[in-house]
């Protein structure tokens, strides 16, 4: 008898991880990478006034566990109340809390085929089913996930508005309308780490006391703090409370705390952001064409480029870009692993991408 | 039917927090405490190489989910490699992981009665079934410890060392021969978190490989990086892996990875900040035995005082302190909670509190 008698349900886990990082990557290239265009980080960087929040942080003390100032600066800026909003270590350490909180052994729970890799992560974790839908023409497919909820009684839905990888949307009115399909008993994730970059009306207008969904946003994406580790969600208070049962009251970092709280304060910034971000996708676009490739349209920091052949020429193009320093990623499932998906850049990144595409697709073809 | 279905479990935990921060408490006052001597943190601050790093961290980059270098530079600190390091948000974080592998519903799980509330929260939230065992002279009784374990078969045993809230501890050598008493199949959970100010021997010698434990260290305290949740844990790399299997693999920042590491090489400045808490120990002592009451010998950053009656006396003389502006805690369980508990703190916080006492404990013989 060993004294390391893990539950059944962690001997049956895997010990794969769901995303290998960019640094693991680097070293064992032995070569840091000349454009990091593969997590979907924002390379524009936060307020400057962000920066110096974080800087001026007295280490020493613990972060607020309730993260007070910030849920009542959120609060204001989407005009509900604190009690709406639980602050969490990113989206992925709610998605976790969410799927412990709802999810036992057995539990069914649905999502696209090829959609975020986390959340299946976590409802594996606690024991959960997955059932898998298709994406619709390199879209979600909301209908067809509600859908496919009642089938199987589940008690999640998770769908990312804009998505990931694939960077395609839907209206937010069109959302509020396939919602009238939701099953009772069915929550929605409705993961928005991308909204911030979205045209106007992606996001659904609906009441923050609507007991059908949860709402994800995150601080790593246009605001450009990823490493401070920030993120929020938006439900009825009967379920902001019950995160209270289970998540690491201490987790949130101060100086994350502080550093987001500036952040969304700098809307000038966050204007600027945009535009860097929305002639970045343009650029992309343009490189992909000049290419041959066809750039699908985007509403998130990233734009997927279809390599009009199979996933294994997409993922020869990926590694011919790798080997060549840039960093970018692909999606996971046919078809939609047809692409590769590119990052916003700052010019010199996307000038190292346009540089090293040509000799990637080359080497693709004669493979 | 609600969209909210919580699992049966969920539903079954208290909303209840470990503890209130400090800061609820400041805002509940209206006011900003003098002297923030009730966490434990550390007032003398990290090495300033360590703020030094932290403020030129490039924020829009995830961290590392490996924290390859920091575990690097642990493993050579530490004399072991880095397979027998995880990195987490904080002790807290990782006593979630840890629990979360180990304890299924229903399954034993022992500590002190009056120990850690935060390793009985996360016992509690999957379903863990905690034996406690008293106190011994206010310390931790390791052989009473795992007599309990065995006789309920436990998967898991808490013990820190020193030990919060008393300030208490073990010599090595002792642990390692109480160790010879813990049964087959229970884990010893060793929390060091105050290890670094103990005396020299206070950490048990055994190799890393060891698999009766796993110790966890953390730089919340003596390294003064409370805000940055840098925790880690010690053991054998079967143990390690594991954790693999359920940890947000992108939960750490990326600046509390760098402040870390440069805290770490700072060897100087924890040699200052020992100096600085030895001598903030005594003023404590010096402070208590003038007001008639006995302090506790401490290996921590913190001292308890015996205030020499019972737990409601206690309590007032904490409500009088806090009132006027001290913030301290207290044990949870008698007899210990005849105690307050007051962290090191500056000259200025010690003289703030050196001036409340008096008029607190008059409060209290009034009451």
């Amino acid at each position: 008898m060993t004294h390391i008698r893990l539950t059944s349900l962690a001997q049956s886990l895997p010990s794969t991880v769901p995303f290998v990082g960019p640094e693991t990557q680097e070293r064992a290239a032995g070569r840091v990478f000349d454009a990091r265009l593969g997590a979907n980080e924002n390379v524009f960087g936060p307020s400057p006034r962000a920066t110096e929040a974080m800087a001026a942080t007295q280490q020493w003390m613990y972060g607020d566990p309730e993260s007070y100032d910030l849920r009542q600066a959120l609060a204001a800026h989407h005009g509900i109340t604190p009690d709406h909003i639980i602050v969490g270590e990113g989206i992925d350490g709610l998605l976790g809390y969410l799927v412990r909180l709802m999810v036992a052994q057995g539990d069914a729970v649905v999502t696209s085929d090829g959609a975020y890799p986390t959340f299946n992560y976590h409802v594996a974790g606690f024991g959960g089913v997955l059932h898998k839908v298709p994406y619709r023409g390199d879209h979600e497919d909301p209908r067809a996930l509600f859908a496919e909820a009642a089938e199987v009684d589940a008690k999640l839905v998770y769908l990312a508005n804009p998505d990931n990888p694939m960077g395609s949307w839907h209206s937010g009115a069109d959302l509020v309308k396939a919602m009238e399909t939701l099953p009772e008993g069915c929550l929605l994730v409705l993961d928005e780490a991308y909204v911030d970059c979205a045209p106007d009306g992606t996001a659904p207008v609906l009441d923050a006391d609507d007991p059908r969904l949860i709402r994800m946003r995150t601080f790593s994406k246009v605001y450009g703090l990823a490493g401070a580790r920030v993120g929020y969600a938006i439900a009825a208070p009967e379920l902001i409370t019950a995160f209270g049962k289970v998540r690491n009251h201490f987790g949130m970092n101060r100086a994350g705390q502080a550093g987001a709280l500036a952040a969304l304060e700098d809307t000038d910034w966050l204007a600027h952001v945009k535009t860097q971000i929305a002639t970045a996708r343009d650029r992309i676009a343009e490189i992909a064409s000049d290419n041959g490739l066809t750039p699908l349209p985007s509403a998130a920091n990233f734009v997927a480029i279809d390599c009009g052949r199979d996933g294994a020429f997409a993922k020869a193009v990926l590694d011919g870009l790798v080997a060549r320093g840039i960093f970018v990623r692909m999606p996971f499932v046919a078809p939609q692993n047809r692409c590769i998906r590119v990052s916003c850049g700052t010019p010199a990144d996307l000038n190292a991408f346009a540089a090293a595409l040509p000799l990637a697709l080359a080497d693709a073809e004669k493979a």
